[in-house]
């Protein structure tokens, strides 16, 4: 499964190179997979209701070619990896309408619980594990 | 007493026209009222923990000049009012070695407990009420 | 005219009060007075690429209640004053379904030129001056 | 060479998580090698005057700890490479007084004219990379 997502982008989000600057991409990879798992009919929202956290680990990103204010941007995402302790999603952005992506990345995330200690999310959600495994396989 | 904080403009604050945005200022407002309150000994994390918060519920932004990345900025901060309820804190951005402020500033902050119910501060924590209060007048 | 923008808050939004920063309302109000602009078939690119820039020269805003991640929020702009040299918008934020705002704000903001000097709107770009004027009126 | 820099967590850069978000972190990487280049007698401002720009290009974060809001933070930065088109920048941070970093990261960025068209560093601007290249050696 790929999800879609598309964003504006905004002038608060520019710097002075004219160009989006790149703290922002980290922001937008975040609604891309919140996207991601809603379109499973999960929200992240009730996920952290229930005490399930999915902090970043690990982030990579490859900047191609800059986005610009105002542009019409489409993230596309999926689950790269799924294993029980944590899950890798990949992101490409497109400016709406182009073949080539301006940006790709990848970003792993741990299941942890309030406390922020790792947990087994086959054990602990089996039926959000579930959703997230059937998702990869179409 | 008027506290003074001393910060530096980052790139990422900037936007496209080449000046700061100015959605940053709230920013340093906040930072530079806590160190107003860390003078006085008391810390904003020390308020959290024990169940204490003062979220925002005006502001009042007057932009005079633009600042630049890489300036050095200072922010006074002085208290302008002090009810038992809320507070309203009134700042003024200068850039180093200048007299004239860039930016002036005022906001006001209700006393509230973690469930954003308003409470009295002289009643709840009237060791806090008065280092707040007795800074007003020196 | 009314103009209404919708989004959805961002987690990258929230602060550790579990609520909206306060300092993302500013960068709200400017996509929502874009969104203004462009109903009237003006794009805020178009006026930077000749030469007329915007700058705010103040902000005010009330807080009311606070958004929450994964709210879903519409800003309803208008132009509250026009003038040569300078312009009003005035905002209210709704969560949707809701019918008192929890937010309202106004900025303004100085027509300049790239050098930041105060333009005269009417004379320099009568055509964008008009489509303002006319908004005001219906 | 390596540098260090010295930041305050800033309420603002936390999330509901109750940690810095961890967006944020692309700004510290940015700051810290800020200062590097500072520490060599160039500036970034300067650096861009000039026509040059060093646009990221490549960027991973590994997120081991959590930071939290008012932490003090290290920020150790050095030049891990450096090519005739390129730079890549190394990170640990770590809380103060602490000696395992909570967060490790590298940045590549490109040498770029303002129409961000690449550039050879050691051609167009001799001094600038004859600095940088000698500070990898002590």
């Amino acid at each position: 499964m790929v999800s879609k997502s598309k964003i504006k982008v905004r002038y608060a989000e520019t710097d002075q190179m004219g160009v989006v600057h790149h703290s922002n991409y980290a922001v937008w990879y975040e609604l891309a997979r919140t996207d991601y798992i809603e379109t499973l009919g999960i929200t992240y929202k009730a996920m952290e209701e229930v005490g399930l956290l999915v902090p970043i680990i690990n982030l990579q990103s490859k900047y191609i070619k800059p986005a610009f204010y105002d542009n019409t941007l489409i993230i596309e995402t999926r689950i790269k990896k799924l294993l029980k302790v944590k899950i890798e999603f990949e992101y490409k952005i497109y400016r709406e309408g182009e073949e080539q992506p301006i940006n790709t990345a990848t970003t792993v995330h741990a299941f942890v619980n309030k406390a922020l200690k790792p947990i087994n999310l086959k054990k602990e959600s089996p039926t959000i594990y579930t959703k997230l495994e059937q998702s990869l396989e179409y």
